[in-house]
């Protein structure tokens, strides 16, 4: 093996292809640039073949398992026994879901002129990069590289993630039966939307969380409802804890909790998942030869083009500072591409929206309502509650609220936020309403097809200006 | 009884308290006015008694009992046999849903002052209308006066409907058992989501069409995905179809079907539907002591104030001429409301959007291709499938797409369709996209949250630009 004595000449070598760096890999395809991206496992990364995509296959069959108890009020009747959850066959299911979705990806890297290159890559100077693929050792020059190696899950030092008792997120949607029981170290949204989703395959699930509340980053106002449901699915939510001590004993995982009130006590389950936050893989790519810095918490700072502190190099997604989120990455991967190929492009928005996957959903962009008047706004607030909702009623999906937050002056739409059935995908006309700076009036003049849940956001805005219909104005 | 001797006098008089009727009267009482709302059946009309809110019930059931065929592949296992559709359990469920949404709106006119009338209106001139209930007569004089009496279902001269055998929508949605076979005579939207509700529930539908296709007022590559499944689901499609007669015998109905290319046929079933449209409630109401003058089909033409050819009598919804839908006769209602009441309101925007519950569901708001093109206008379209979509995969709701059209000139939308899963929610976003006149390029620039469907849209107006991440551009 001789270290970089040829090196393969590239103008944009992209380390990692998840959902940042496959997005910014295609986009400077499209705009005619040569581009060598660099995967040392599945192209997706762990959006597409570890997180996103997974735990959301799984909670789609949760909630269908789960979801056969209310079918008999409309009618359904199923017998009474005999009805099994087999995570074996779920498994092969999710494989093909990912299986698909990467062959996709390959087939569009391919289309676009995309070099795909499997292997482990490092930054040998501001203009190399080798990589290694099975023992052998390959360099690349480029004129810019991406930086978008992504995070994975943050583990304490005194826990040892085996896999089998003490699981990632990443071991949890591999395993192959439905535990008896699951503790979960951490009440952020992963630990909510797998702890839900198990709780209706029928685990018993005790939450830990360090902070007095679950999913604490969120609006405390649209996350009662999600902690209502959480103790009716019967999970135990501890919060205002901390886990001391985790150790496998006899097959049965023991953690030591201790709070301010129950003192110390021990929670004994089958299996365990720690889901505590993600760390940006920023450590092993050798960014100190690239001359590239790094801040306190592992992450790359960049402008709004993307540009890390050495001008030709781009850092996107998890490894820089801001939510861990997969349409950050994409946006950011497409604007990276853009600037390389020399148009104007930039991350200039400040609207990143949000979706978590619990029972109902959540979702939003923009301010809280808390963010809006910290920064000084006089806000007014509508909601429209899902029960008075007609398309609501007819699913028996009746849980949650729209939440409209506005200046007060100048009637412009500071946040939107839902709380209940499918708001993952009804925050898409949030996410246009905010982009455009569009006034309450806007939503509340538009007309929104009935019977709907749309119809939740014009009855939100028309409670901004005092004049909802399906609800009385106080 | 003395008719109309010592009259009740009002500021406004709305006969008929259907989404229209309701949501005028609620508006007008917060805007300070005095309200009579006169309704001869229930509070809420056809849409929530006996349209849109039962026959979503019933789709939803529908859907939720066929999808019990899809859960063996997600690993849910469930008993081979056993499982049921008992219709009289889920006409109690629906029961409960309807009557928690009529008295909702029963408790929002009274929280907002409007009086509410039982009974028969009749205009008896042009500042006085009479309402009968049960014998008893009673006169009220207004100043303004909206109509909003809506329609009901046209059935041909030669058809009896009986409700027993020769159904219409709201008999069909009264049955108590799930018929073994059922005739549809027209392919319109009504007929498609009851018929592909029926046949989910495993009725033998027929529908017979006479144009030559199925749902033939909406755009033709919309309908493709709706036809297959159709189908697939073992409905038999007549198309270019005409029915002769119907007839009941010996507790069948049979139906003489005659089209060019197969001449002249018996279809037999048990039930029989007519959804070939629906006619204006416009002959029984006195117009003509008022004065209000009625078109050829019935209608009643209104300017952009919903006002009639009597300036101080107005009509909304199925009254007036345009698509027979409920959130267009509410936005009327909330104008002709704001305008009575001296307010600058209009229905000044020509985005009515239109959702269809089949399978899978389509929505759309605007123009379609050809009628943009009809109308002179340069387009481009881009769509972006459900099937390359990662939240689509993993619900296993891969049919379908989004579809978006734009002047090619200005790259302003003018329109947005889409087919698949959940369209009827993620209009909402093409509502405001056209509402606000967007060009494609804010729908392209708006980070839109992963794993959601909302992508799509992002997708489809990438493609419009010709560089969608997620499919190859050509």
């Amino acid at each position: 093996m001789v270290v970089g004595e040829v090196a393969v000449e590239t103008d944009v070598v992209i380390m990692g292809g998840g959902p940042g760096g496959y997005a910014a890999a295609i986009r400077l395809g499209q705009l005619g640039k040569s581009v060598v991206l660099i995967e040392k496992d599945k192209l997706g990364g762990v959006c597409l073949n570890r997180g996103c995509i997974p735990s959301k296959a799984l909670i789609h069959a949760a909630d269908r398992y789960h979801g056969l108890n209310d079918l008999g009020k409309m009618g359904i009747r199923l017998p009474q026994e005999g009805t099994t959850m087999d995570l074996g066959v779920w498994q092969d299911w999710k494989a093909g879901i990912t299986s698909q979705l990467g062959q996709g990806i390959a087939h569009l890297c391919k289309e676009n002129g995309v070099t795909v290159v499997k292997g482990q890559a490092t930054f040998l100077s501001d203009d190399r990069i080798g990589v290694e693929t099975d023992g052998d050792f390959e360099t690349y020059k480029f004129e810019q590289a991406i930086i978008a190696t992504g995070s994975r899950p943050f583990i304490p030092s005194f826990i040892k993630v085996d896999g089998e008792y003490i699981l990632d997120s990443t071991s949890s949607l591999q395993l192959k039966e439905v535990p008896a029981s699951l503790s979960i170290i951490g009440g952020g949204y992963i630990g909510i939307e797998l702890g839900m989703a198990f709780a209706k395959l029928g685990t018993k699930v005790t939450i830990i969380e360090m902070d007095n509340r679950i999913l604490p980053h969120v609006a405390e106002n649209l996350v009662k409802e999600v902690t209502r449901n959480a103790k009716k699915l019967g999970i135990n939510i501890k919060t205002s804890s901390r886990v001391e001590k985790a150790s496998v004993v006899d097959g049965q995982v023991h953690l030591l909790v201790s709070s301010e009130e129950q003192g110390t006590e021990a929670v004994v389950s089958e299996k365990s998942l720690v889901t505590i936050g993600r760390i940006p893989n920023t450590e092993e790519i050798g960014l100190n030869r690239a001359g590239v810095t790094v801040g306190e918490k592992g992450h790359i700072a960049v402008d709004m083009e993307c540009r890390t502190n050495v001008p030709h190099i781009f850092a996107i997604g998890d490894t820089t500072p801001g939510p861990a989120l997969a349409h950050r990455a994409s946006k950011q991967g497409i604007v990276a591409a853009e600037v390389i190929a020399g148009l104007p492009s930039a991350v200039d928005s400040p609207y990143v929206p949000y979706v978590i996957f619990s029972e109902p959903q959540i979702a939003g962009v923009g301010l809280s309502r808390e963010e809006a008047e910290q920064q000084g706004y006089s806000v007014k607030v509508g909601k429209f509650p899902f029960s008075a909702n007609g398309r609501a009623l007819a699913t028996n999906e009746t849980e949650g609220f729209a939440e409209v937050i506005v200046d007060a002056d100048s009637h412009i739409l500071l946040g939107m936020h839902m709380v209940g059935a499918d708001a993952s995908n009804l925050i898409g006309e949030g996410v246009l309403a905010l982009e455009l700076a569009a006034r309450v009036e806007d939503i509340a003049l538009s007309m929104h097809p009935h019977p709907t849940l749309t119809e939740g956001w014009l009855e939100a805005a028309e409670a901004v200006l005092g004049h909802a219909i399906h609800i009385v104005n106080k």
